[in-house]
């Protein structure tokens, strides 16, 4: 059966997550949906990464196999009509080794947290933003972070859920910018823990709002008990924004 | 009585546009109600773009009489928290002049119509966008609407509802960008026509698909009829950006 990674964009707001749940609808339950009915038999799908609820992706990654070769440009429409009116899409499609795993051959994943900095919610965006009233330095959280860069025991920063066997992860990339009322946090690693990004994020947050010193993060990682570091951010202002493998089965 | 200038951020999506209709809720409607609240009597609201339906906003002008002098930070949290759960904020407020009106003192305003431009139907941004499937010319609609640019008869552009005196309008600003997928239009005048910047963009697209050459739009212009220029782009893709006084209300 051939094989196709599936580059997906959504908006997690709806959904209980990517992961099935009982308790609501999953964005693997509706890609799942629609594969079967392009496939004409149930079909499995499987995801680089696990976003939670409300978590949105602009470069989530997925497998799944199909009973026969189809043109990758009629698996991503295909897919497309049969997921609406969900607001879930396959922004592109490529056929892909049978030892391929959106999951298990990433090499890398990016989040992207967003802040909207200002005393006023927010109205345009307000599902896809964390809105902080209190100025942030955002400079105070980029040197924050550089502290919490590379190999680390992560043990400070994962969720009690987290079903990682270790919780040692390597930190490529933790960078904090402000862009007007924004402040942006760009994540980059090989995989990440269980909440592992959002607790970054409430972590800087208190020395954005100059709560905690700059060092502080750091010293929380060398803890190594989450409750030596901040709140988890909420779900709302992350975005999973892409996966790295390689090769890049969407390379042309 | 003190009259206050409110700059607005909304999200036109669930509502009938900002004027109040008997079909649906109006920005208009929710806003006379927070104000309501906070004067303690019946408030009227008049704003500087009456938007369509679906249409938002994140630099709308309006303004209103309270009872008492309050202090504009007040002014501007207490109609936030009235405000909700709307997604509908006052960014700012400013105590103006007795004849500061924000529709006739308005000397310009500010509008970007933003397409997304691929063949698979926006996610994450699908309220937010119009999504056009062929690939645009962005340099080529840019061209095409410097043609447009200046003092006409605007006739071509204007809905059959428009309820302006005249068709004459100076359009001091269309360009057109290219922003990786998103074709980003930003349109400048002193006062627009009714469906004037989504009719304009409806026939820059036609120029962007190569249906039309660059030079048709400033043809369709000359013929002042609506028949002669492209059809009205969708209210989702449009935001009013910002409006301009002399002097800025909002000036620290």
């Amino acid at each position: 059966m051939p094989r196709y990674a599936l580059e997906l964009e959504y908006d997690g707001g709806g959904f209980v997550g990517w992961q099935r749940q009982a308790t609501g609808v999953s964005v693997q339950a509706v890609l799942e949906a629609a594969a079967a009915r392009l496939a004409g038999s149930p079909t499995a799908v499987v995801a680089a990464g696990r976003t939670d609820a409300g978590v949105h992706a602009s470069g989530q990654v997925a497998h799944l196999d199909l009973p026969r070769p189809l043109d990758p440009v009629r698996v991503t429409a295909a897919l497309g009509f049969y997921l609406q009116p969900h607001p879930v899409v396959v922004v592109r499609a490529a056929e892909v080794a049978d030892d391929f795993s959106a999951r298990f051959s990433a090499i890398g994943r990016r989040y992207r947290y967003v802040i909207l900095n200002r005393r006023v919610r927010a109205a345009l965006d307000r599902d896809r933003v964390w809105q902080v009233s209190r100025p942030l330095d955002a400079d105070a959280m980029h040197a924050a972070a550089q502290g919490l860069l590379g190999r680390h025991d992560f043990t400070s920063f994962r969720a009690a859920s987290c079903q990682a066997t270790s919780p040692v992860r390597t930190l490529d990339r933790l960078d904090v910018r402000r862009h007007g009322e924004l402040v942006v946090v760009e994540a980059a690693a090989r995989s990440f823990l269980h909440h592992q990004v959002r607790n970054l994020v409430g972590t800087l947050q208190l020395v954005g709002v100059g709560a905690r010193p700059v060092a502080w993060p750091a010293d929380a990682l060398a803890a190594r008990d989450r409750r030596a570091s901040g709140p988890t951010a909420p779900a709302s202002g992350l975005c999973l924004t892409g996966v790295e493998y390689d090769p890049d089965p969407f390379a042309d």
